[in-house]
C-alpha cells in the first residue's frame, strides 16, 4: 500500500522540541510550498501550508532550523486519533540545494 | 521544487463528472487509505481521507468506479484560493493490483 510524499519547502514555523514519555524527541512543524506544476498541460502556481513532524534524532538536529528550506520525504497520516485531516511524518529531511 | 505523492488507496466518494467553461471535465473523489508504515522502527496503523482532483481524459474514465481500490500518483496543491488546506492532484490513476 504506497504512500511515499516528496516535497520541497520552507520550515515556516518550528515547535518547541518535546518528548514522548519513553523520551523520543518530537518535532512538529510547520511546511510552505510553492511551486508551478504542470496539470492538463497547463502550468499552475501551488502554494499550501501542511503540518509536518519529526520523531528522533532528526528532531533534535532541526529544533533550530525555522526558515530553511529543504527537501523532506515521507508518508502522510491522520493528524491525531480525533482528526483525520493529514499531515506528513517525516522520515527523511536535508537542506534543499536549488 | 519536489511535490510528489504516490498513495494507495479507495475511491470512497466520486463526485458528479463536471466540466470547465472550456469544456475540460473535471472528477472530484475523496480517497481513504489505510497501511501499515513504519516510524522511527516502530510500525503504527496510518488511516486518513484526502480530497483529490482528476482533470481530463482520465475524469471520464474513472466516473463510475467508487469504491474501486487505486494507485494515484500527482502533486498536492491547495483545495482553492480561499483554502491553503491541501488536495492532491492526480496525474496518473490505476487499478491497485495487490
Amino acid at each position: 500500500m504506497d504512500n511515499q510524499f516528496t516535497l520541497t519547502a520552507i520550515l515556516q514555523r518550528v515547535d518547541v522540541l518535546r518528548y514522548t514519555p519513553s523520551g523520543t524527541p518530537i518535532l512538529d512543524v510547520m511546511l510552505q510550498h510553492e511551486s508551478w506544476q504542470e496539470e492538463n498541460h497547463i502550468p499552475c502556481q501551488i502554494k499550501f501550508e501542511l503540518p509536518a513532524r519529526i520523531i528522533g534524532q532528526n528532531a533534535q538536529a532541526w529544533q533550530h532550523e525555522q526558515g530553511e528550506c529543504v527537501t523532506v520525504t515521507g508518508f502522510l497520516a491522520q493528524r491525531s486519533q480525533r482528526s483525520n485531516r493529514p499531515m506528513l511524518r517525516i522520515q527523511h529531511i536535508t537542506k534543499y540545494k536549488g
